[in-house]
C-alpha cells in the first residue's frame, strides 16, 4: 500500500503544551509516531541533565520531535496557501514537497540516544549516521513506513537530513540558522525550563518567511522578529545550556561512564557486567543494541552502581543520581597554567585527578554569514527587500552583528566541592586554603 | 548538630515553570532535596501513563513535591504575617508550627514507587506505609536529616502526614479537600498537559485562607475561588486523571507485570529473571528493595521482555513501550450482563481474554461535606462570615452543589483495537461484526 | 464596484494580545474597520465602568469587535474545511455564507453607545435599532461598503443580528448561547481583568462545532470543553460583571445622568446646556446625534458638571470621576421592607435618598434549555453522538444541569458610605449606628 | 493627622493584569490614589495613539503609575529584607525612605496630560513642571494628603522626581537606566500591545538588585536578566514605540492642534471655541485648566472639528478619529535634499504642504555608560561581583555594548497615502509617478 497520497479521514490532534494542538492529516506520519523507534523517544530526555539545574526541563526527545514536525507543517501550509509554485524552477514552493519534509522534521532526531553528547563522546557512537541508518534500515519499522511512499523515499528523508536534498527550502526548514528544529527547541525548553529567554514570536516569523531559488528568505518588515529569534538563541546557550551546574554533572556522567569502561576492560566488575552496555565498551554494537538504550537503561545501571565495592564508581553514581555537582571557576588561555597546581592541590586532598577533575569547554556559534572558506559553511539569513533584493541578517541588525561570527562559551575547570568550601578544622584545610588562593569572583586570578 | 532554627546564610530559589521560584531559607529542607530518596522522585513520574495521552505530562513527583511546599511556605508566611497566635490555644497560627509543615509538605509523596496505583495493586505495597518508613526508619537519609530538628521530629512528621498530628491547621495545609499537595497536582498537571482545566486563582485562595480553631477556613469575600478550585479538580479528573487511553495503558501495564509474575512463578523467564522485581514477586521485599525501583527500571524489564519467548508477555511489553493501547467502551450495571458475551468473542478472535481484556471503574469524589458516618469522613471546606460564622462551602455555590457528595466517573470495559475495526476482508470479520453490534456511541447498547 | 469576491492582494493582519493575529483577507471587512461608525468603538469601553474594579479593564468594544469577528472567521474556516455543503439542504456549510457571517460578527456592537446600559435606561435608546439603522441609513459609511456586496446586503446583516436570518448556522455564530460574541468577551475581559475565570479552551470547541440542519452542534467528545464554557460565563458574571462596586458606579452614573436630565428640564444649568445631550434630554435624537456620543464626550461633561452650582450635580459628578462608590447590602424579598426605614436614615443624615440611594438588581440565566413557552426562548445547546443523535448539553454535565434555567445574581441596595463607617465623634452617629443595626455580612438582617 | 506611620488595618489589593495583585498597605498611598488629581490619569491613555497600531494598547496612565508603585515596593521589600542598614552611612537600606520612594513612584507621570509629547510640543507645556506643582501647590488634592505625612514631605518626593533627594538609592528606584517606571512600561506595554519583545524576568531582576552607597547594583549572577531587560528595551523602541504608522498618528495630531490655533489666532472657528484649549492657544494656563483636560476632552474637540467649515480642520479631525495616517519613507543626511522636491509634488497634488507633510526624527539611546561631559549624563549600571568589586554593564555584556552610547531610530518623511497609490486612471497620476521615483524599499533613493 502505497501512503503518498493517503489522508486521514479526519485529521487527528495530539495536545501539545508548547503548540497547543499537533495536527496530523497524514497516515504516514501517525504511521511513523507509531513506530518503535520513534516512541522510544519518549524515554530520552530533550536536555540530557539540565533538570538538575532547571527542574522543570523533565520534556523529552519525543516532544520536541512533534513540535519541530508542527512548525514544519505549518511552513508547508504558509508557503502553499501564499507562494505556490506555478512552474518548476520558479523559485516558489512546490507542494509535493510536503512530505519529504514532514517526515524530515518528524524523524531529524531519531538517532540520538541518552545522554547524547556525552555518551557519543565517550563511545565514539555518532547520532547523525545512527538516524541514516534507522531510516535506511530495512530492519527498522520506520524504514517499512517509508518506504510505503516510495521505494526511494527513505533514501530522501536521509537526504534532506543529511543537507544534500536537491531543494534547499526543503533542507532549510529543518536545518539551517532559523529551521524548525531551533525554533521548537528554544520555545519548548523555554516553557519547561521556566525562564523567558527562549521567547520569540513564531507566528510572526511563520508569516515573513518565503521560499525564494536559494532557498528560504525573511520580509523585511519581519526583521526584528528575525533579530530577537537570534538573540533569544545566544541568551538561551548563555543562560541555560551552557549552565555551568548543568555542565558539571555532565562531568560527572562522562568520568562515570569513562571508569565503567575501564573497570570492565579490567573484568574488575563485582556484580553483573552491563549487559546493555558492553557492546559499547567493546566497540561493536548493532543497531538493535543501540536502541536498547535510554535514560531509563543507563540510570538503572548508575543505580546498581552505587553499591558496586570500587570506590570511585560507587561515588561518582551516587554524585550523578543523587545531584552532588562538582564546583567549577573559569579559565582562560593566560589562566590555564594554573590547572596542575589545582589538579595536585586536589589529589592532595584526597581525590583521583583523572576522575575528580575535568577541564570543559562551552562554545556556540550563535550566528554567522556565508563563508566558503569555513570549516562548516552556514547557510546565512536573509532579509528580502520589497523589490526582491536580499540582505544578509548582520547588515540590518545591529544586535545580530555585535555576537556575528564569534564564539560565545567559556572554558571551566571542575573540581570537588570542598575545595572551595570555607575554612574549618578539617585537616586538609590548609590544601583548601592554597587552592582558594587562585581564584577570585568565580575564576581563576 | 540541630538544624531547628539553622537559616541558610542567604535564601536558595529553585526556579520553577509553575511558581515561577521555590525559595528556601532552611538548611533542613536544603538537606532533605538533597538526600538520595528524594532525587529518587526526579526519576517517577507524577501522571503515570498520562504522557501517552497528553504528551507533555512528563513531570515527575520531583518537581511536584517541590511545588507542595512552596505553597506551603506560602501559607505560613501568610498566617505568620497576618494571623500570629499571641495565646496559646486562641486558634490562632504558631510559627513554631512551620518547619513540621514545610517538611511533611516535602516528603508527603516519599513513599511512592513507579505506576504507583498499578504497581501497589498487584503487588500489595503500601506507599503511606512506605513513606512512613522512609521517615522513621534509620537506615534512611531522609530521617537522619530529620532528627537534627530534634529525635522526635521524624515521628511528627509522619504524624502530620498520617492525619494525626495534633495541630488540624498543619495537617489541613498538607492534606484536606483544599491543601497544597491539591493545589500544585492541579496547577502542574495543567501547565504540563496543556489544558486550562486544572486553572485556579492561587494567589487569592492563599489571601482568603486563614487559621481558626478549628483547622483552616476561608473568607466569605474569597468564596468563588475556591468554588473555582473544586470545579478545577472535577474537571481535570472528568478530562485528564479519567481519560479513557491513560487507563488503557494502565490496564496493559496491569496485565503485563501480571503475566510477568506468573510465568516467574511457573519458572518461565527464558532470560534472566528480573532481579529488582524479584522480591515484589514474591511478597518479600525490603525498604532497600522499593527504593531501588523507579520508571526507568521497570522499562528496561519491559524492552527486554519484547524479546522474551512467552507471546502474551512480549506482546504486553510492546503494546505499553510502544503505544498500542487497548480501545474500550463504557458500561453500566444495567449493561454489565453483556461483558462475558464480549469476552467469548475476543477470545474467538484470538486473544487471551484474561490478558486482552479487562474492566476498569474509575470515580472520586469530588468534594464532599463532613459525614461522621462515612468509611472515609472528609474535613469540609469553611467560609467564614465577616462575623466569624463558618458556613460549609457547598452551602454557598450552587456550582459545588452539584457535585457535592456525589461521586463522578464511569466503568469502561477494554479490548483489542480490532475488534471495533471496520468491515474488511479480515477472517475474523463475522466475529468483529458480531462484538460491534453491541456498541453505541461508545457504550454497551 | 461590487466587493463580494474581492480579496485582498495579500491577508492583512491586526496584532491582538487575546488572539495573537487577527485575519483579514477581504476587502470590504477593512472598508468596514475604516467606516467612522466603527473606529467610534475605540472610544467606548467595552465594560463601562468595570475598570472602577478590575483596573486593567481599559480595553474597548472597537477590539473586542475585531475578536468577534476573528472567532467567525476561524468557525467559517473550519467549516468550510471540514463540513462543506455538497447539495443545497444537505445541513452542511455554504461558504457564500461566509461574508455576511463576517459582517455580522464584525457589526454586531456597532450600535452601542457610551455607558450603554445605563445610558440606555435613562434615554429610552436602543442600541438594537440602532445597529440595524447604521447598518441600513443611506447615511452611514458602513451602509456604503455593505451595499458595495449587493443592494440587499445591508438587510440580510441586519437580519442576521435580528435572528430573522433563514440560516441558522449564521444566526447561531453570532447570537446564540455559545457564540462568537461571548466567546471574545469571556477571553478578553478575562485578560484585561487579570482574573482567569473566563478561560476555556475556544481551540478545541471550535474543533468540535460543526453544522447541522438546524443550526451548529458539538461533537459529543467534546462535551467537557463546552461545559466548561458555560461555567466560566457564569463565574465570571458572578465574580466581574456583577461585582457590587462596579454596579455601585453604574448607579451613580444613573443619578448623575437623571439628576442633569432634571435640571435641564428645570432650565437650571448654570453654565451652557450640555449640547451634545440635549437631544436626549429632549428625547429626540438623529443618528448624527447619537453617533457623535462617546466616553470622553460624557467624561467632559462631567468633569464641567464638577464646577456646577447644583451641589447634588456636583457631588455626584466628582463621585464618579474620583470613584467614590456607595456601599450597598444584599437584600431578598424577605427582608427588602426594612428598605424604606434605611431610605429614611439615610435622608436623615443629610443625604437626598433620591439620589443617594438606589436598588440593583443583577440577574442573568447563565444557560437554559429551549422553551417554546418562555418569553425568550434559547437557542439550546446540542451535543452530537457519533451516531449523529443529539443531546442537549445539560443532560450531559452535571455541572451545567446545576445552572440550567436558574437565575444567578442578587438585589443589593446602595447608600452612601459613611451609613457604615465605625462609631465616630460625629454628629450623626446615633443615625449610623441604627442603620448598621440592619446590617450583618454584607447583607439586610 | 500625621499619616507617616498609618497603616491600613489590612493590607488592600488591587488586581491587575501584569503583576496579578498590587498591594497597599498605607493609608496614605491609597489616599493619593483618591485624589482627582490621580483618577484623572484614567482618562489618559499610556501609549497616545499607539492603539491605532497595536490596538490594545488601550491601557492608561492610571494603571501603569500603580505598576511603578508596586514594583518599587517590591524592591523596599526586598532591601528592607536582605539589605537593612545598620548604621548610618553603611550604604544599605535606611526603610525610612521607603514612603518617599512609594510616593514619588506613584505621582512620577502625574503631570503628564493627554498625547503628552505632541501637546507639549505645540503649546510648550512642561509635564514635569507641572508635577511638580501638583506635588507641591496647595490647591491640589494630592499636595494635602502629601502634607499629612510631615509639612515637607510633598517638597521631598518632588526632589525624588528632580533626582536632587540626597539617597540616591531611592532616586534611582524612580529614575535610572533600569527603574521600576521603565520595567513597568515595557511589561504592560508588551501585555496589552501582544507582543513579546518587552518581556524579562522582572522577579530576578528584583533578586539579584542590592543598594550600595552610590546607589543600587546588580549581583553578578544575575547580569543576563539585565542585559536581557536593555535588550527588550531597545526591542520595544525600535518595533512598537517607534512604529512609522503610529507617528504618522502623531503627525496629524500635530498637525490638527496646530491648525486649530491658527484658527483661533485667526478668529476663525466657525462654531463655539474650544474653550478648554483656549487658555493653551494663548499660553496662559492654571494648572486647573491643566487638570481638566484629558483623551476625551480633545476627542470631544475633534469629533466638533470633523464638521467645521475649515477644510483642512475637518480633513486632519476625521484622519485623526478614524484612523486615516500619512505614509511615511526614511531619508537620512545624503538623501534629504530630495525633501523640497517632494513637498512641491505634494502640492502639484493639492495639498498644503505645510499640514500635509512632515518630517519626524526618533531616536533614542537605549543605554550609555556614565560620561560626566554629556549633556544628560547617566547613571550607568554597575554589576557587582562576589568580592564586591563594581564593572558597568557594557563590559560584560556583548548584546549591551553594541547598542551603548548609540542613538537608535530613524527620520522619515510624511504624506498623504494616494502618493504612493498604484498608478490609475487619477488626473494626478503623473505627479505620483515622479513622486514614486523617488522612493525604494519604503526608503528615499
Amino acid at each position: 500500500m502505497l501512503m503518498r497520497d493517503d489522508p486521514l479521514a479526519r485529521e487527528k490532534v495530539f495536545r501539545d503544551p508548547v503548540h497547543n494542538y499537533i495536527h496530523v492529516s497524514d497516515r504516514v506520519i501517525l504511521a511513523l509516531i507509531d513506530t518503535p523507534e520513534f516512541q522510544r523517544l519518549r524515554r530520552i530526555k530533550q536536555l540530557g541533565v539540565a533538570n538538575y539545574v532547571f527542574q522543570g526541563a523533565e520534556h523529552t526527545r519525543f516532544t520536541h520531535s512533534l513540535g519541530v514536525y508542527e512548525i514544519t507543517r505549518k511552513m508547508c501550509e504558509s508557503f502553499a496557501t501564499n507562494f505556490p509554485s506555478r512552474a518548476p524552477g520558479d523559485g516558489l514552493w512546490d507542494d509535493n514537497e510536503r512530505l519529504v519534509a514532514l517526515c524530515s522534521a518528524l524523524l531529524h532526531d531519531i538517532g540520538h540516544g541518552p545522554y547524547s553528547h556525552t555518551f557519543e563522546h565517550l563511545f565514539g557512537t555518532d547520532h547523525e549516521a545512527i538516524t541514516r541508518r534507522i531510516l535506511t534500515d530495512p530492519s527498522t519499522a520506520v524504514n517499512a513506513v517509508l518506504k510505503t511512499v516510495s521505494p526511494d523515499f527513505p533514501e530522501q528523508v536521509a537526504s534532506v537530513i543529511a543537507h544534500t536534498y536537491p531543494n534547499p527550502q526543503v533542507v532549510q526548514m529543518i536545518s539551517s540558522q532559523i529551521d524548525a528544529d531551533r525554533m521548537d527547541y528554544l520555545l519548548r525548553d523555554a516553557y519547561h525550563t521556566g525562564t523567558n529567554y527562549g521567547l520569540f514570536d513564531l507566528t510572526r516569523i511563520l508569516r515573513v518567511m518565503r521560499p525564494y531559488a536559494g532557498g528560504i528568505a525573511y520580509e523585511a518588515d519581519g526583521m526584528h522578529a528575525v533579530e530577537d529569534y537570534i538573540v533569544s538563541r545566544f541568551q538561551m546557550y548563555q543562560q541555560v545550556y551552557f549552565h555551568p551546574v548543568s555542565r558539571s554533572m555532565e562531568t560527572i556522567l562522562a568520568k562515570l561512564l569513562a571508569r565503567a569502561k575501564v573497570l570492565y576492560e579490567a573484568g574488575a566488575f563485582a556484580q553483573d557486567a552491563p549487559r546493555l552496555l558492553v557492546p559499547f565498551f567493546e566497540h561493536d554494537f548493532t543497531l538493535a543494541d543501540y536502541l536498547r538504550l535510554d535514560d531509563g537503561v543507563l540510570n538503572t545501571y548508575f543505580t546498581a552502581w552505587c553499591t558496586e565495592s570500587d570506590p570511585i564508581l560507587a561515588d561518582l553514581a551516587g554524585r550523578f543520581l543523587n545531584r552532588r555537582p562538582f564546583k567549577s571557576v573559569s579559565f582562560t588561555a593566560a589562566t590555564a597554567d594554573q590547572l596542575p597546581a589545582l589538579r595536585q592541590l586536589v589529589a592532595a586532598a584526597g581525590f583521583d585527578p583523572a576522575y575528580y577533575t575535568a577541564e570543559n569547554d562551552s562554545f556556540d556559534l550563535p550566528y554567522d554569514q556565508y563563508d566558503p572558506e569555513a570549516a562548516n559553511p552556514k547557510t546565512q539569513i536573509e532579509i528580502m527587500q520589497p523589490d526582491g533584493t536580499l540582505s544578509e541578517l548582520s547588515t540590518q541588525s545591529r544586535l545580530v552583528a555585535a555576537i556575528t561570527g564569534r564564539v560565545s562559551g567559556d572554558k571551566r575547570f571542575y573540581f570537588p566541592k570542598v575545595m572551595l568550601e570555607p575554612t574549618s578544622t578539617d585537616l586538609f584545610t590548609p590544601i583548601y586554603r592554597q587552592f582558594q588562593a587562585h581564584v577570585v569572583n568565580g575564576r581563576l586570578k
